[in-house]
């Protein structure tokens, strides 16, 4: 759920679903920072009382984990879908790429929150973990292209991983979709998969 | 200055200078973000007195201002280099880059402050008037390397520019000097401008 969607929706508190209490969990989180925020600052946010936020969740940590759950859900579907299983590594790896793009956009605060997150929780932990095992996923992938004679083998295969996804994830500071437009923007992915894998030079 | 070389420095209080004191001060904004640090918090830090951080200057903000400043005059003094004047735009593009991500490294604290800078302050608003001047810079850099025909056509180019600094920003997330080694790895910088001018395919 955008921002611009739970403006739309209807403000009488009874009406609050746990969908819409994440959305504006996860705007708080990434505003002050998950250890910063407290159920005090979500019960604001949110218009409802403390007793009602209990009413769906917990506390902070279950809704920490569903939206990173979420950021990770997206991500980790990209690995499962046929294009990403099936051809050449170098072109799984394109698709790859591209979607990852895609989710990023597409769960644009699910995913600014998943790569803020520090590692004080048990929850944030599993996060992390989670996070590097895409990463492996990635690098594997990678591996297998350098294997095929597809990708340079003139690079260090783990530092272009870390430059390609520092390039991917800096997208969440500056992107934010047109209003009332698609969240994703395909010009932005295409152009992460051409300058990674062909680069600026003609 | 690097932590590694704060860590050497004569631990008696009144060797204190404005260099050190500096150093100091970018690890605690860093660490507690610019807003969230007090005098009490930097005093602390160095271990002296809040009247003897007002020996060396007005207040945080002067030290901001310092931080921020270094790291900008490095960006900056890339520009002025030779190879930053003469030859082709793409060559001098290409040189550029590779500094850009030197000096990223060299000043890693001093970056990483400047990135994070939010503009609720006199001083946050021109650091971040000055990074938009450097990229204003780059961008007609590129421009020029295009209308030259070195660099693809088929590429936003203001798209293209933030995903090539998204990428050279996000080293500071994961750089980390060797201890004792050189503060600059020229790998990284070579993989930056390989990967963003030739692309990873063969």
């Amino acid at each position: 759920m955008t921002m611009a969607q739970r403006g739309t929706s209807d403000p009488k508190r009874d009406t609050y679903t746990p969908e819409t209490l994440l959305a504006v969990a996860v705007e708080v989180f990434i505003e002050r920072g998950y250890d910063g925020t407290s159920m005090e600052h979500l019960s604001r946010a949110a218009g409802i009382s403390k007793s009602s936020i209990y009413h769906h969740v917990r506390g902070k940590e279950e809704l920490l984990e569903r939206a990173v759950g979420r950021a990770l859900d997206g991500l980790f579907g990209i690995l499962e879908e046929p294009r990403a299983l099936q051809g050449r590594a170098v072109e799984r790896l394109e698709y790859v790429v591209h979607r990852t793009a895609d989710v990023l956009m597409a769960e644009l605060p699910y995913v600014t929150l998943l790569l803020r997150v520090r590692g004080n929780t048990h929850t944030e932990r599993w996060a992390l973990e989670r996070r590097r095992e895409f990463d492996q996923r990635m690098a594997e992938l990678l591996d297998a292209a350098v294997a095929d004679g597809d990708l340079r083998a003139d690079v260090d295969i783990r530092l272009a991983t870390r430059l390609l996804f520092g390039m991917i994830n800096s997208i969440v500071e500056w992107y934010r979709p047109p209003s009332g437009g698609p969240a994703v923007s395909d010009q932005v992915s295409d152009t992460v998969v051409r300058l990674a894998f062909d680069g600026l030079r003609t």
